[in-house]
Parts: C-alpha cells; structure tokens; sequence
C-alpha cells in the first residue's frame, strides 16, 4: 500500500469521531449531546487563546497537535464520562492503548510514531505542554456548564471536590486561570450546581 | 473589561460554530449534516497527515491555525454551499468580513489582529501557506462525497467542472494530491456522481 492510500484511509477514518458523542451539552445547538470532533476543535481554538497565562514555556503549535488528535482513540474506545467509577476508567485506558496502534496504526511508520508520542505524552502529562494540554481539555467542560445552567454536572449529582480534583492541572500550569475556575466552582455551589462536597 | 474575560467570552462564542450546518453529510453518523466546527477540525487533522505534499515551503502551524479560525466567521454568516450561484457567494463575502470585525473583536487588540491577518491571508490564498490550507478545505468534500456515493453532489447536480475549478489551489500546492483528485472526480462522473461537463 502506497503512503498516500494509507494517510487518505486514515483520514476518512477521522469522520467517525463525528459520531461519538459526550455528555457535554451544546447549548447553542437545543442542548444535544457534544461529539468529540467539535469538542477537539474547540479545545484547540481554547488553546491558541489562552496560552500567554501558561506558567512554564510551553510549545503552543505541539499542545494544538496533541490536543486535536487526543480524542481520535474515542473512534473505537468510545467516551468515558469525566466522573466515571474507577473501574470504568481503568477499562478505558486498556481499550485507548490498543486504539492508539489501530488507528494511529493506518498512518505511515514515521507518523504513526509522531501522533502515538504525543497521545501518550497527553496521557501521562508529566510535560509541560502536557499539562498544559491536559487543562485545557478540561476546563471548557467546566466553562460549558456555566454557561448552561449547570449542564452535565446537574443530570449527574457531581461535587465541588470531583471538579476540583479534575481540573487540578490547571493550578500548575495556569494560575490565573485556575483562579478564575475556582471562582466559578464557588459560584457553581451557591447556585446548587454542584454538590458542597 | 479585563483580557481574561474578553477572551472568555471569545471562546464561549465558539460554541456557536457547533451549530452551523453544512451541506456535507456525515456517512458514520446516518447521514446527518456535517457542522463547521467539526469539519474544521478534520481539515486540520488532514492538513497535519498531508504537509509532507506540499510543493512549496509551507509553516504547518500556521496552516493549521487558519484552517481552526478560517469558518468562525459562519457563526454571523452562515454557511454558503460551496457551489452557490454567483451573487449568493458575492453577498456571502461583506457578511463575513462584518464577522471577522464583531467576534474576531471579541478578543483583546493583538489576539484580534493576530486572527484577522490569518483569516485574510487564508481569504487571498496568496501565500503559500494560504494556497495549501485552502486546498486542504476544498478536497476534503470531495474525498468524503467518494465515500459516500456521491454525497452532497447528488443531491444538487453538480458538474465535473466545477469540482475541477473548486480544487483548482490543488495543482499548484501539491501536484500528487491534485493528480489523485482528477482521478477521483473522472470516477465520480463514470459512477453519475458528478454530470460529465
Ligand atoms: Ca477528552
């Protein structure tokens, strides 16, 4: 198989992230069910905006690639909600690791290598663009239900503490930001949002 | 207003662009409409996959960038069909250009004009850059209506010369993409997807 078939399947590939859907709500659109594609999209865009409040020199176009191409292994893992049981998550990252070597897997050697280096370096955010990237993808949920009523925290009886906990990388590697957020999470509890937990 | 929330509000409007909806069909997802902002991402994706076919020196990353903004302005203006009547895509053009100006103004001075020069650029398809993030957003409809019998050109008659013309910053920005594209359109007209003139 020529090189060019192989990137061209691995693109028609990428038109099933379109298809998994998360528990993030799109107010804009009725409040369905936001897909992983849009969701990749809008966390890079978040990216490019927001990364002069980054702490540590970050690679801003390396935390753009990692951030579009985190969620591709959704396509055969499917999406875990953020505040899943840990048995849940645990079964995830098993399915996301043999995804990565069948779908990164379509591309070439050389890039299949590229984008399985960055997804595991997202994973084990142990970077600073890692982090970086990491908070990212997980304060616009945060964001997104502000906006919204509460939006998925509300159908799910979250807690103050669960959000803290998940948006922890944010105090790291973007403290004005992180701030910002534990401004929000306040005002999230006084308006029955979130559980005082 | 501080810069924070400038920028704030920014990317909360970007949740907008979940909800403009193109004439693309998303064939993983029973054929639903495909929205701009997902597209943009898988334009990104394919434009990261097919860089190395670039015949000319292109900065990737500012490829990438353009293609993440270029559609932004569709939250104002909406999307126009990529094969519209002339006068539909003349007025399509002042309406975008009063998008660039209110939600590219969202932002604070320099992140603004930052926007506003890539999306010019991308517009003039005079740079390099421009010509190949434009070709990357034009062939990707065309390899997706192939995997999709035909998709949108079916259902709107549309004609092997206008495909041609439409990927026409193909032949310049990558030879070997341009040559698999002529091939692809002469099977679509042989399968009646594309009108023979
Ligand atoms: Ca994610």
């Amino acid at each position: 198989m020529v090189e060019l078939d192989k990137q061209l399947d691995f693109i028609m590939e990428m038109d099933l992230l379109k298809s998994v859907y998360r528990q993030a709500l799109v107010k804009s659109d009725n409040n369905r069910q936001e897909n992983s594609a849009e969701h990749s999209w809008h966390i890079a865009m978040m990216a490019l905006t927001l990364h002069p409040y980054a702490s540590e020199p970050i690679d801003i176009n390396r935390v753009v690639q990692m951030l579009l191409l985190h969620d591709v292994v959704e396509i055969d893992a499917g999406d875990t909600f953020a505040f899943a049981a840990d048995e849940a998550l645990a079964g995830q990252h098993a399915k996301e690791l043999a995804a990565v070597e069948r779908i990164f897997g379509l591309l070439p050697e050389q890039q299949y290598q590229h984008c399985k280096v960055l997804w595991l370096e997202f994973e084990q955010a142990e970077t600073a663009d890692a982090r970086f990237a990491k908070a990212m993808d997980r304060v616009l949920p945060l964001l997104q239900n502000m906006k919204n009523n509460g939006g998925s925290w509300r159908n799910h009886q979250i807690k103050k503490t669960q959000v803290l906990n998940r948006n922890k990388y944010l105090a790291g590697s973007a403290p004005a930001l992180w701030q910002h957020a534990c401004q929000q999470i306040e005002l999230a509890v006084q308006h029955g949002w979130l559980l005082d937990q």
